[in-house]
């Protein structure tokens, strides 16, 4: 378990990927885990709070989340960079030892059959709701958050503050094969600061 | 029209919102135009090229929507911030001078019949893929990009240089209220810089 975790409340979950981080998805079926990367997740409702994510049918993780119907969304940091994109683009499917080839390592929460990845910022654990059309027709899966957690270096009270810790701790945003931005500085508007 | 627009091919348009941007969505049915703020906004397919937005059934944007059968979809700038708050804080159906009270200019392309907000960094014409089910149970709309259009001064070969730019031509990451993020530094991995 990650030392610096802290629960998040459910009402305040959607703020972890409410500035578009590309994420980490992890699953686990039968005794088998996988992680892949994804660009393409977004919230979808507050309450109860839900996500969108798209994923292709090629990917080990869809199978795993079909067959168990959860999965975890976590926010991956700039110094993982090299993770990010070796999960993305190596497939449990070539190689059965990806997690540990991409240097993945993770760890349980109790009460949640799922693997979370060590060295994330945010963790969000869901439930699928299961929705045949979206998933075969768009590869679009929708979870319920059940549960959230952050690392409270960087996430606390309800708001990010990455502009007062490490660079290396800055979420990630995917534009294509291995070309990201990391996140910024704040900008407040409406004397809300 | 803005001067530094350039068009976008249509199979690298994802690459506009795949950093996960806070957009403005701009509609027009009737001779109304009106123009929302909205965090949630994702790829959803490469070929065709389509999206998803989630509009909230209180919006007057939606109805545009759901009228004329098209959007657009713009990515805002941190020098927008103050309008991109305003837009996604007042109602059309609150106040039918909306747009002016925001400092919202738009902006026509030949061939599409939309408004398209002056000053944003890149613009993407959606046709409405109309799913019922996604829009009444989730506001969840999907479009598909039938043109795109980018700032060369940011967007050029498929690629964001906002490291090359002015910092105000940044994009917006929204997190909650007040509360956004600038866009930052590239992280480039695997050799591909």
């Amino acid at each position: 378990m990650d030392n610096h975790l802290i629960p998040v409340d459910l009402g305040k979950a959607y703020r972890l990927i409410n500035h578009g981080p590309t994420v980490l998805v992890s699953a686990r079926h039968a005794g088998v885990d996988n992680v892949m990367a994804a660009a393409w997740c977004c919230a979808l409702d507050f309450a109860p709070t839900k996500l969108t994510v798209v994923l292709d049918k090629a990917t080990a993780t869809r199978r795993l989340i079909e067959q168990s119907g959860q999965f975890a969304i976590q926010v991956p940091t700039v110094a993982q960079a090299r993770l990010v994109h070796a999960v993305g683009n190596l497939s449990l499917n070539d190689d059965p030892h990806k997690l540990r080839h991409c240097g993945v390592e993770t760890f349980g929460m109790p009460g949640h059959d799922l693997p979370l990845v060590a060295g994330c910022t945010a963790w969000l654990a869901c439930a699928l709701v299961p929705e045949p059309h979206n998933q075969q027709d768009h590869d679009l899966f929708i979870g319920e958050v059940v549960a959230a957690w952050a690392d409270e270096r960087v996430f606390r009270k309800g708001y990010w503050h990455f502009q007062d810790a490490d660079p290396s701790l800055r979420s990630l945003h995917h534009v294509a094969g291995g070309h990201f931005y990391a996140i910024g500085e704040p900008v407040v508007v409406g004397g809300e600061g």
